[in-house]
C-alpha cells in the first residue's frame, strides 16, 4: 500500500484527507499547531491543552464511522457557556486532560471515531505564530495574521514562540513516505507553521516521496494580493531553503457564476499563466454552494477545492502520471 | 438469562449496577429525570437539554470499555468555561442536539463506551422536581430538595411539572424483569422521582418480577431523621400505592472506627431492628476511603455500599436464597 502524506492546517488537509480516504492508501496528515482561534484559542487560554482544531478536521476526514459521529465531532454548541466549541475540541481536550498527552488524545479519539490513517501533530510544544511586519506592528497569533489586513504589504520574518521541537513522528512520516502533499490552505497560518518547525524542510529535502504543491484556488485579500503560482512558491522555499517540488497542481477550472458573484469578496482567482513544466493543470473546483467550516472560524467559503476531483490528479500523480 | 431492572438515580444504581454486572445478567436501569444541580443543572438551563448527570454514572457502571473512557465520561473540567462539567454529560448533551433525542443519544452513548445493559430514562419530558413543605414554602428542584434542611419536618406534597409522560420501555423493562430493584438512593430526589411518574406504580405492583427495596445504610439528618426500614417503606408505598417488596435489604455490617468518625456528619445508621420477615440482613458496607461523587455534587460519602457484597445479597434474592 502507497504511502502517502499530507501537511497543513484543518481545512485544506481535510480536502485533501476526504479525498484521498477512498483510495487504498496508508494516509498520514501533519498538521500545524499554531492555531488560536474561535473555540481552539479557548480551549487553549482556559485549559492549557495543545489547539485541537486543525486535528479535529483531519480526524473527521479520515473516520469511517457513522455520520453521526461525524456530525457530533463537528457540532457546535450555540448557547450559554459552551457555545461557540465544537463537541470534537472539547473532546480531545479532555482526553489530553485524562491522559495527560495530545498525542494520545489524538490518538484516543481516532479509535472512538475508527480512522483510516494517522494524525500527527508537527509539534507537542505549545507553540504560537508571530509575525513582525515590515510596518513594524507584530502580530500574535494565527488568527490575528489570519484576519489582518496588513500582511499582504510585507513582513520581516514570521516565526513560532517558543522554537519547537518536531514531532519525530511527523519526519518518519515524509521520510517512509511514497508522496507528500502540501496545501492547499492559508500560505501563511496554515502551510508555513509546519515548515517553521526545524526538521520538516530538511525531511522535505531528503525524503525520496514525490513532493506536490497544491495551490489554493484564490489569492486573499491583503494577505497574498495578485499572488501567482510563482510566489506562493518563493514564499514556501524561503522557509523550506530549496523548492523540492516535483509536481504543482493547479486550478483550471472556471467557476459557476453563482460562485463567481462571490470572487470579489473572496479575492482573485490565482493565475496559472505560469510556463512552470511541473505545473498540473485541472478541474479541481467545487460547485457545492454552502457553509463551510474554516478552521474554527465560522465563514462562507465558496471557492473550494472538490475533494475527489483534487484527489484524481493526486492519485495520478501518485501513478506517475 | 435473567432480567434485573435497577430503579433510582445515579449513585445508587451505580452501585447496584456495577455489582451485578460482573454476573450473567440482562440488565437495564431505569433512571430519574429529575436531577437539576451542577453540570447537568447548567447544562439543562443553557441547552434545553434532559438532565444527563444521572444516566451518566449508569452508563458508566454498565460500560465494558477501557478504564480511559469510563475516566473520561466522568472527568470533570477544572478551568474556564467548562468548568464544572463532567465530559460526559457534554458528549450526551451534544448528541441529544445533534440526533434531537435524549433517548438516541443515551443509545449512542451506549454504543461509544460499549455498555453490557439497556439505561432507560424514566421519562423524556422535561420536568421539574417539586415539594411543598409543611410550612409552606415550595422547594423547587431536585437540587434544592436535596440540600434543603427543612425536608425533615414534613412535606405536604412531592410532584413532577410538567406531570409526564412514562416512557413505555421503562415499563415493558419492569414487566419483563425477574427482579427488580429499588435502591439505593436518596429517597425523595432519586427514589420517589421515579415512582412520581405514572405507570411506573402500576408495573411494579404488575410485575411478576421479585421486588427488592434495598435501604441506604444512613439517614440524612433534616431529611429522613431517625428513619427506621418501615419509615421509608411507608413514603415509598405512599407513590406506589401498595406495599410491592419480596424483598427487603438492609445492612448490619459494622463500619470501621475510621468511618464512624464522619457518622455524625453524615446522619444515624439505619436501625434494622424490624422484624419484618421479608428483610434480609447482611454486611454491606464499603470500607474504602475514598471522594466519592454524588449526583453531580461532589462530597466526601463515606459510607457507601460496597458494590460486590451488595451483588452478593441481590443474587442469592434472584436465585431464591
Amino acid at each position: 500500500m502507497k504511502k502517502v502524506v499530507t501537511i497543513g492546517g484543518g481545512t485544506g488537509n481535510f480536502t485533501v484527507l476526504s479525498g484521498l480516504k477512498h483510495y487504498n492508501l496508508d494516509l498520514s496528515a501533519v498538521v500545524s499547531m499554531a492555531d488560536d482561534g474561535g473555540s481552539t484559542g479557548v480551549l487553549r487560554d482556559e485549559l492549557g491543552v495543545l489547539p485541537p482544531g486543525d486535528v479535529r478536521q483531519c480526524l473527521v476526514a479520515l473516520s469511517e464511522s457513522s455520520r453521526l459521529m461525524r456530525d457530533l465531532m463537528n457540532y457546535r454548541f450555540d448557547t450559554g457557556c459552551l457555545k461557540g466549541h465544537s463537541f470534537g475540541n472539547i473532546l480531545l481536550s479532555g482526553l489530553e486532560k485524562v491522559t495527560g498527552s495530545f498525542e494520545k488524545a489524538v490518538e484516543e479519539t481516532g479509535k472512538i471515531i475508527n480512522i483510516k490513517g494517522k494524525v500527527i501533530p508537527v509539534t507537542t510544544n505549545k507553540v504560537n505564530l508571530k509575525m513582525l511586519l515590515n510596518n513594524g506592528r507584530l502580530l500574535k497569533g494565527q488568527s490575528e495574521i489570519h484576519l489582518s489586513e496588513e500582511v499582504g504589504q510585507g513582513f520581516k520574518t514570521l516565526y513560532l514562540e517558543p522554537f519547537p521541537t518536531v514531532n519525530s513522528k511527523a519526519v518518519d512520516e515524509i521520510m517512509n513516505a511514497d508522496m507528500v502533499v502540501l496545501g492547499p490552505g492559508g500560505l501563511y497560518h496554515s502551510l508555513i507553521p509546519n515548515l517553521l518547525v526545524k526538521g520538516i524542510g530538511k525531511a522535505l529535502k531528503e525524503t525520496k516521496a514525490k513532493k506536490v504543491f497544491v495551490t489554493n484556488l484564490v489569492n486573499k485579500h491583503n494577505q497574498t494580493p495578485n499572488f501567482k503560482v510563482e510566489d506562493y512558491l518563493k514564499e514556501i522555499v524561503m522557509f523550506v531553503g530549496e523548492d523540492v517540488f516535483d509536481y504543482i497542481v493547479v486550478n483550471e477550472g472556471v467557476p459557476s457564476k453563482e460562485l463567481i458573484k462571490f470572487y470579489a469578496q473572496e479575492g482573485s482567482l490565482i493565475s496559472n499563466g505560469s510556463d512552470d513544466e511541473r505545473i498540473i493543470k485541472a478541474d479541481l473546483i467545487s460547485q457545492e454552494l454552502k457553509e463551510v467550516q474554516s478552521g474554527d472560524l465560522l465563514k462562507r467559503n465558496l471557492i473550494r477545492h472538490d475533494p475527489k476531483k483534487l484527489a484524481d490528479v493526486l492519485m495520478r500523480i501518485l501513478d506517475d502520471i
